[in-house]
């Protein structure tokens, strides 16, 4: 097995779970693998306790569906599984209908860099059931991963208050492409470089690195250590001080620096990776100004996330830089998103859409049923409400009723003409073709913190923020209300 | 660009950290880019308070290393670097000397499917300083991820005493690898099948999957949905029956079940996904019985983990078949493992090999320094204690002492030749040469189960598990102890 090549060289469309297939072979023997569907993707509570989600991954999905393709090497792995009793599982006239399927979905999608919401559809899928059914697993790896550690690093910047943060969690993440693809999304989210060097290859994010502490034990002393590093890189001297004694190290980078000066370089910084970083960064702090390093900038790494920021920003450490690894890009307090996507509307022989509904004894699990669109209202450039309602060519009513799914008691009535909104669903496919210009990621990034600016502040809040109102219009607050108790057979 | 193509195909050779290729730069600025080095990877603390650790990872280190080589798409990448001035980043002959670069170290490491413990060396790197630096990275990203979920299986197969435990956490994994590294992962350490086909493709693990909810929405009735599905699949019929009452979801499976029993086929199984588990299995397995369906299995899903396994079995459900996901892969309750990678040793001008260690305020991060292994001893069949000693060329006492690194009351006294023992290190490449034959995942899969047979199980407990031995030989731990001294200026 070669990891580089025969791992992802060829098609990805076996990245999906088999009851998948098993369906998709089903759906054809049945005579339903074209028939229209339309599926949601979207997630049930924000993660972290946040009071906020930022949409990440929609570019992988687009890239994902563009190369949507089984392989011969895929279709001779799925012509030759066997049945217990050693007949051929899948009929080769189903593997020859793989074979021949092209992809042809709508696809409408939140775009990266969103600010979004519980129960609002993320992406929205529009095609044949066999298609809309294969794509679920795949979208949903994709779409949860990177929304998770999107929000982890809004989250994490917005208590840095503007000082940069650098993302460096290739070692600890969860496999190759979970390190690649949560340092995209860390950028996504508002950090400001990664240190995993193919990511800076792969999708343009600055790159950031000096030493670490086998370069000090690589040498006789820490001040040889030092000196050896800025030979090389005069102009990037950040210097890991803790590898022995923390305050010593601090000494032996000014001594280095006050070299460094008389060639007219610069110090740039001092990293601590270790101890009480309150107490020593501001030891630090002392030491580099007493000296004359008042633009020395001391950065700080450990195990950080953005409640350690937040405490030791109120205990005014002097920390300029942060560096986050294991904590962002694990999204460690919630490593999983737990996105899903359902089934909204079938589409019958007569050609009607027929809102479809998931009943469980669980309330939460119960879906938003109908072809539907999210729109957002503002109100003097802040966000106030978002809005599902049916996407079913009727003109919206004058005097919207938004209604919590979950507490009906709960209200708000919008007059939409007097008022600032927008859909966020917007189109990615139409019929299997790309009808969206994918942006540059650094524009996804300003995205995130261009949206982030329109939301008020207590929806950012890190503990206990103030919920954001999200409900259904009324009419198809109603629909589902009605779908559930026929369901239930109360109706 | 393409996630198939442009993310895999090249080489891997920058899925490292920035400061691994700004310390090799200034390793041959120096001098010291071929000064001999040993490193070991080793982790400090078993995960999810869990009594041992299942070593996984191996293989694609193997081939990580085997294919490690810049591609001049990489070399172009870094010759285009540039510092804050303008001026590049890196030396173009330093770029040629990477081009030129090819791995020459030796390893040696613990096979897949060992049983390990806190602080021993998983994988021993000896070669020149710039590569060992350039692995340390991509060789932390494989083995803490795989690590972890191997360790995270084998939990949860022992909780679940022989019954078939099936992953399933492709959708809610850690982005692409994340998920197929994981379904490997969990494979070895004793899951029995995965939802990922690409992973069934891949690594010929035998994958499962019947159909989801959506399968039954797509249909008028759920007794039809049943009833096409069992015509597509006589002989893998196993019903999800919670999509709209779980009660009435087993007695029309037993319908369908009936049908099928005609025809001399049979109801495999019924699984639920949703509300008590215990409840609803022993509601189900009465109904399967009071219709004859005594064989037919109770398939259970919904965030499950060892823990709530355990309290399943303890309550009796009637739990036949586990089907885990979320909290399998991505490690939900600890989701990084934490290991690290130091230097241990380096040579001196003279070809002496001096001892390296990395003080630090935190005890639990001083390493073990020196050129060492790591011995098992066993006792009537069983563990009973990991000595790490330097492996130096000289005869180990008839006597020796082993002692607790943490507490340096704690010894133990074993005479080596009275007792069985091995060496868990084993060479792995030579001169960069491979060494070591590649054991098929199914052997390193029964390694796992026969390792673990070996311990007593009072460290196999699901919570508190009794702390097994592992010690320092006695000379080894006064060479520890004289460096640190000598690091904090005791000495």
């Amino acid at each position: 097995m070669k990891i580089t090549r025969d791992l992802y060289q060829g098609s990805l469309a076996l990245l999906t779970d088999f009851y998948q297939l098993t369906m998709a072979y089903a759906y054809w023997k049945s005579g339903k693998a074209e028939q229209e569907a339309v599926f949601n993707l979207f997630f049930r509570k924000n993660p972290f306790q946040s009071g906020f989600t930022i949409a990440a991954g929609l570019d992988y999905v687009i890239d994902y569906c563009r190369n949507f393709k089984f392989d011969e090497n895929d279709l001779s792995y799925l012509g030759a599984m066997e049945q217990a009793d050693g007949t051929p599982t899948f009929d080769p006239a189903f593997i020859q209908y793989l074979r021949e399927l092209t992809f042809s979905c709508d696809i409408d999608a939140v775009e990266e860099g969103s600010v979004i919401f519980p129960n609002t559809p993320m992406i929205r899928v529009k095609g044949p059931l066999l298609q809309c059914q294969l794509l679920e697993t795949p979208m949903l790896n994709i779409i949860n991963f990177q929304t998770l550690v999107a929000t982890k690093a809004a989250r994490i910047t917005l208590e840095a208050k503007g000082d940069p943060v650098l993302e460096f969690g290739l070692r600890r993440a969860q496999g190759i492409d979970g390190a690649l693809a949560a340092s995209r999304a860390s950028y996504i989210g508002g950090c400001s470089s990664t240190s995993n060097v193919m990511a800076g290859k792969l999708f343009g994010i600055p790159v950031s690195g000096t030493h670490a502490h086998s370069w000090i034990m690589a040498f006789e002393s820490e001040m040889a250590a030092f000196e050896a590093y800025a030979a090389a890189f005069p102009d990037n001297c950040i210097f890991l001080v803790d590898t022995y004694d923390t305050i010593k190290g601090v000494k032996n980078a000014i001594k280095v620096g006050n070299a460094l000066k008389a060639n007219g370089k610069k110090l740039l910084g001092v990293r601590i990776d270790s101890g009480d970083l309150a107490y020593y960064s501001n030891m630090a702090r002392e030491l580099l100004d007493e000296a004359g390093f008042t633009d020395t900038k001391v950065v700080a790494s450990n195990d950080l996330d953005e409640h350690i920021l937040s405490s030791l920003k109120m205990q005014e450490a002097s920390i300029d830089i942060w560096g986050i690894g294991t904590k962002l890009v694990t999204a460690y307090d919630q490593p999983a998103l737990g996105a899903v996507y359902k089934m909204a509307a079938l589409k019958d022989e007569n050609g009607n859409w027929v809102p479809k509904v998931k009943v469980s004894q669980q309330s939460i699990k119960i879906n938003i049923p109908g072809y539907h669109n999210v729109k957002r209202f503002y109100k003097n450039d802040k966000a106030i409400s978002d809005m599902i309602y049916l996407e079913d060519g009727k003109e919206l009513s004058k005097e919207l009723t938004i209604i919590d799914p979950y507490d009906p008691t709960k209200r708000k009535k919008i007059n939409p003409d007097s008022i600032e909104s927008k859909d966020l669903l917007v189109p990615i496919f139409k019929n299997g073709q790309k009808v969206y210009s994918r942006p540059k990621l650094e524009e996804i990034r300003n995205r995130t913190l261009t949206n982030l600016g329109r939301f008020d502040k207590a929806h950012k809040r890190l503990i206990n923020p103030h919920i954001y109102p999200v409900g259904l219009e009324e009419s198809l607050y109603h629909l589902r209300t009605d779908l559930v108790l026929k369901a239930k057979n109360y109706s």
